[in-house]
């Protein structure tokens, strides 16, 4: 059979069955947007034609890494809340305050290069104003599964006083609301369904519990999922109990909300009863191991989350307060975490981390019957890394492999050389192929400049941990 | 004043000071093997003229990074022992007493090379035939502060049953010691004083009291430091308790182990009072977060000796179990690790964990008077970052800077584009100038070949956590 093109001679991981779905010197078969078939080299070569062979020759091929929870719209103001108290409030709200949707739309660009670059190839973006946002992923070829952030809050929230009950404005949820529906209905499905669309209600604190069952209904209504943070913080809990004298998750229990349509991020303030809840109820989990790390300095309950047979996937989160979209950072913490949560070093093998990284993850936000993993019939959305980088050598294949190992715990990312999505190749020897990269950063520097000016007065009334780090020449 | 390389308008953190020593658009002197002078770009260019003069315009130029604790004689052995309970024992011990001297030494070098692509420049490396591995820093132009493994144990020691009291022969011992005197007279203050030598007990649990006496006198003669495990595990607690009816470190006080000369590694099983008083003794305390995170699921005591007023380091110990050696990695991990144990996001910032890299790191293994710092006077062990690489972008400098958080948090280690170390310049575009990557990394993998057919049985035998993954797919 004539195929396009043909990876061969690989290590191949496909990420199939129980384990990792090894194939020593395997290859892999594309046509068009698919993949054809995947096996032993031999076979493939018998078997298919093409007019392109990649020689994989000591190289590992895999299935594209997923994000399964960014908002990359923050990404503009990397580093700037971190190692400190009221990271929200006193890091973001000065800059967010003072900035245009031009100039995080400009930073965005930047984390899904840094992204693509470390093989992510599906983009689970959260953010407002994704309908621009999303024009990033078309133009690079890129998969994401958007949601725009529906919530009722004005935008001067951020001069709330800490701890007071957040007023909350149906007509502005409303009007968030009609966003997300135009976002799906403008790009659900779009380039050549590449990118899909969910509903993306911020939290249970933030939406009044009408708006909340509106979401419900139309995410039934059009078939889709809802991305949502869930119990992410004690900030939240506050709000909760104040406004309707329930915690998160009994209260989204009686909207029925905990269903196989909820993807709930975080969880981190959960207790172990609510987790095995969501869990049981079929909602999956995103656990963001770096961000929840150095924002809180918590391990959410993935743990529990897992043992109760819960479907879960990792997520890099935010920029500032993680502060990289790099899914091999999220694979190392999310082991090391938990095995410290435990003091236990057998918790959270490598293979878990990089399961949860590819075809956990494609359960967990539903796009198991196109990615995850390398199959006949499945997107052909393709990473291939160099196994001679320092930190995969030397390889072992008997009667132990190494490799996983040392994907999850040694490798950086720039191991990845190619990178395919959708059939297309769109970096090759760690050069994009669809975007400019020195001009994205030019101007992602031109907006942060343009913040900075702005936001110098509210930065300096914020006062903040890391304003006085500053001053103190720790920065 | 002609010198022979300036550097130049650059984003300099000298680490000079209290903080982080930010030098806006700074510039470096380099003169023979040594910095000349730092400063503004301004000045340095109108006091000092040289025949080339580097423009790091985008860059950032700081001291090369400090790795306090490895054993590169271990890297061939990368990815086989980890997520499995007895990792020294099943994991290790099968590989180890199947490979040659010769074998290791090639997994030595591929360590090294990744430590300098991350911007390492100095290695505090311990390990047996050290007096072989120095060579490969000799040739490649590193910076090495080196001790030879001295213990009392027998090659085949592995056969003990767990638990059981280690048997300790004098003799092996001393020929042991003898080796490391070997070491120190063959090679302290060789190479421009690049290389320098301290002595290894390996623990106080494998040594008898006589020689860890000799070894200290030694030290004291040779007017050095005692690079040495301390309170590494509970199997070195046990063996302490059995053998001397006391802990490791009220046993080591004892005997006046705990004053300057003595670098102690992990410290992770001593209590709070432990740890508080090898802090008062003066001793440093060697850190290894990702190693110990890994092997034992633990977070060694560092608040507790840094609150204590103790001066530490962060190192990376061995691939087997970290997986990596790549200090950019350690700082993270450093910093979260200790969030998450305190649950508090302001605990361990990152401007600590770039001071535990650098300029307190050379105090803690005795080299600050020549690194850790850019400072006139100090060695010429120069990094240069690419400030524009995606994981830095965009950069802020007021009025707050980003660059020392996301250097921490963000940075991967490949944004290190030139390492200079002496003066030399050893890496330049990521090029290593002074060793061949690739056929290091063939030879490497030519001896993981050789150790991996003959200790086959020997793997299968030992029936590990790791094996039984293999067998099931998941590796």
């Amino acid at each position: 059979m004539k195929v396009d093109l043909i990876i061969a001679h690989a290590f191949v991981l496909t990420m199939e069955g129980a384990g990792v779905g090894i194939v020593e010197n395997g290859a892999v078969a594309i046509n068009g947007d698919s993949i054809a078939a995947v096996g032993a080299t031999d076979e493939i070569l018998a078997g298919y034609q093409a007019d392109r062979v990649i020689d994989a020759s000591g190289k590992l091929v895999m299935p594209g890494l997923i994000d399964a929870h960014m908002h990359t719209g923050l990404s503009i103001f990397r580093g700037m809340a971190q190692d400190m108290s009221h990271w929200m409030r006193k890091g973001m709200w000065p800059l967010m305050k003072n900035s245009t949707k031009e100039e995080t739309l400009k930073g965005s660009l930047v984390t899904i290069i840094e992204g693509i670059k470390a093989g992510t190839t599906t983009f689970c973006d959260f953010d407002h104003s994704m309908g621009r946002i999303v024009s990033h992923y078309a133009k690079i070829g890129a998969r994401a599964r958007v949601a725009e952030t529906v919530n009722e809050l004005s935008d001067d929230i951020g001069k709330l006083p800490v701890g007071e009950l957040y007023p909350l404005d149906p007509a502005i949820g409303n009007r968030k609301l009609v966003a997300n529906i135009k976002l799906f209905e403008e790009w659900h499905g779009k380039e050549n369904g590449r990118i899909t669309c969910l509903f993306g209600p911020q939290g249970a604190d933030m939406l009044g519990k009408e708006l909340l069952l509106e979401v419900k209904a139309l995410a039934q209504k059009y078939d889709t999922r809802i991305h949502m943070h869930v119990a992410q913080g004690d900030r939240e809990i506050e709000q909760m109990v104040k406004r309707h004298q329930k915690r998160t998750i009994p209260y989204l229990d009686e909207l029925g909300y905990l269903d196989s349509r909820l993807m709930a991020v975080h969880l981190t303030e959960a207790t172990k009863e609510e987790t095995q809840l969501v869990a049981k109820r079929g909602a999956s989990m995103i656990y963001c191991a770096g961000s929840i790390g150095i924002i809180d300095g918590l391990v959410p309950p993935i743990m529990d989350f897992l043992e109760a047979g819960g479907q879960a996937a990792l997520g890099s989160d935010q920029a500032p307060g993680n502060n990289c979209n790099n899914m091999f950072n999220e694979m190392k913490f999310a082991a090391i975490l938990n095995k410290v949560k435990r003091a236990d070093p057998k918790v959270f093998p490598a293979w878990l981390s990089l399961r949860l990284a590819t075809i956990e993850s494609a359960k967990a936000i539903g796009l198991d019957h196109e990615v995850g993993s390398l199959k006949a019939g499945k997107k052909a959305d393709v990473i291939i890394l160099d196994l001679e980088a320092p930190t995969l050598c030397p390889i072992y294949t008997d009667p132990i492999r190494n490799i996983v190992p040392n994907l999850v715990y040694s490798a950086r990312g720039n191991e990845v050389e190619t990178v395919l999505i959708d059939g297309q190749v769109i970096m090759e020897n760690r050069k994009l192929l669809t975007v400019d990269e020195k001009e994205a950063f030019r101007q992602a520097q031109e907006a942060a400049d343009q913040i900075s000016r702005r936001s110098r007065d509210d930065i300096a009334a914020a006062d903040s941990d890391v304003y006085r780090m500053m001053e103190d020449g720790y920065l």
